[in-house]
């Protein structure tokens, strides 16, 4: 077991640390949803979130503990990223004053290039598979001296992630379930810490996975870290590997971890649009569709889910055409 | 000029009415959307209120002040109308324990149709045109005793319309400029009223319309209600045709009306869905597109906008095919 495994404090120092720095974002519900549930679901809009995900939670958690390039830190902030966490460590080294780079895999979707360059970092391309990942960052730490930022098998991450769950609860104390996505692990593990933290048993946590990317659910049935292989889902931020801690923190803390179909997922995504008017993300939409999928899985009582993004590529999406406009 | 124009008085008495009865809705704003406004841009989410539109304010406002079935008033609530006050008014009547009615022409979309039944009202379907609308409403009268709750030449609703703008001035009292549709002109009328009653000549109003349904601009600057003719615009609700005291409030309070075109709409909700994450009905959509297109004609500074409803037909939108789901 790692020995920086992250507690409910460190969930609680997050959000001193992060307070007027990201926003505060809505907790939300919709009549029409919660006759569709068949009871009262509280969303958490990290879609609205500063970067448009809730990554910005975990790497300016991250970045706030590294010493200033001024003060004896490194001149730079390194992560390896296909998605919403390089944008947010952009982000957040830009708000403090580092450089940024982002190894990324060239499959990656062009709206999340785009979305890392426009907040101030440098990009660069790797091959697909982690393996290339690692080798490209380890060949940048020999270019300036700079600090890594692990999208997730990170306690500063882990714990920057569960402010939401955090703010969420304080909103709604009385939730007896709260439901998030799962893929490296950083979000339900700060998620989970801060619900144990706050209702002890009281409110059941569960995880939630696209079933062609199923390594979390696979990993807490068998109680070892199971490979992850090469996920086909349109669910783009739950492709990765569950982290060490992370898969530590799903075992200690979490009730379950459900599936759901890649069709449904792309159909949460569609109501959560139409009942909510908000758009999420396909990873966003999969614990939505957890909730429909496996009612009568799930313990009663006000539900909460965190909306982990919003970023879609309007043009890819599938009922999102580029007709007409 | 009616003698029973709003003012800013029966606007705040709106807001006093209608508290705890409907939702805080939040107002927001985007990094991404600043950017391309050049300005800092906060929206009133209304398309986020109870039944996915303001039409609640109005609606319930004027159903407030209407003595209950069982205190000597009448038994049912009625009015005409092709899409968000007929729910409103139905969710109103609800609210409050009268029967409700709507006149609803056969030609509404059939999400709007299901949204009034959906909320308890009955459902009375008329040739489309205003005549016919008024013939069913007058047929409906002689039925059983009733009032009627006009969807925007109304003071009452007037008057409630107003308190959205009034909760924005609020949470962000610095604003410069201030835009929202007009169609029957129940959101400008009240609008202004909160705008002047707040700020004075500080903070310029403007409204905005379809350039295919443009009778609020015509008759602005003619000084004498236009004809709306049969107007082709996606923007269904701003089909209507401003009212007499909508009219009176636009000429004295308001301070331009802008147009724009079809494409500059199905653009500006495009925008709106990818910056904010926010799913806006063309309607909606209007002021942002006025925004986006006439920067250089409008005065500097922060800008607020009243995102008046979020109720699309995800099947019929231009960019939001029924594909894959």
């Amino acid at each position: 077991m790692p020995a920086d495994l992250p507690d409910f404090a460190a969930v609680n120092a997050a959000a001193a640390r992060l307070a007027g720095r990201i926003r505060r974002t809505p907790v939300w519900n919709s009549d029409e949803f919660d006759r569709r549930a068949g009871r009262r679901v509280w969303f958490k809009c990290e879609n609205l979130q500063r970067g448009g995900a809730f990554k910005i939670r975990g790497a300016l958690n991250a970045a706030l503990q590294i010493a200033l390039p001024g003060q004896g830190g490194p001149k730079r902030l390194i992560t390896h990223s296909s998605g919403n966490h390089g944008a947010a460590l952009a982000l957040a080294a830009r708000d403090l004053g580092f450089e940024c780079v982002v190894v990324m895999p060239e499959n990656s979707a062009a709206p999340k290039f785009d979305a890392v360059v426009a907040a101030g970092a440098r990009v660069v391309r790797c091959a697909p598979g982690i393996a290339a990942r690692e080798a490209a960052l380890a060949l940048l730490q020999t270019e300036a001296p700079a600090a890594i930022v692990h999208p997730y098998d990170d306690a500063r991450v882990i714990a920057g992630q569960g402010t939401a769950a955090l703010e969420l609860l304080q909103e709604q104390p009385d939730l007896g379930l709260l439901l998030a996505p799962v893929g490296g692990g950083g979000l339900i593990g700060g998620t989970a810490l801060a619900a144990r933290g706050l209702r002890g048993s009281a409110c059941r946590v569960v995880a939630a996975e696209p079933m062609a990317a199923d390594d979390a659910a696979r990993s807490f049935r068998s109680g070892r870290r199971e490979s992850a292989g090469t996920p086909a889902t349109i669910a783009d931020g739950l492709r990765g590997a569950l982290g060490v801690r992370n898969f530590e923190l799903l075992q200690q803390h979490v009730d379950d971890v459900l599936t759901v179909t890649e069709s449904d997922i792309v159909a949460a995504m569609r109501i959560v649009l139409q009942d909510l008017k908000l758009l999420v993300e396909p990873s966003a939409a999969v614990p939505v569709a957890a909730l429909l999928a496996h009612a009568a899985r799930l313990p009663p009582g006000d539900t909460g889910i965190i909306l982990s993004g919003g970023n879609v590529d309007l043009g890819a999406c599938p009922f999102l055409g580029a007709a007409a406009c």
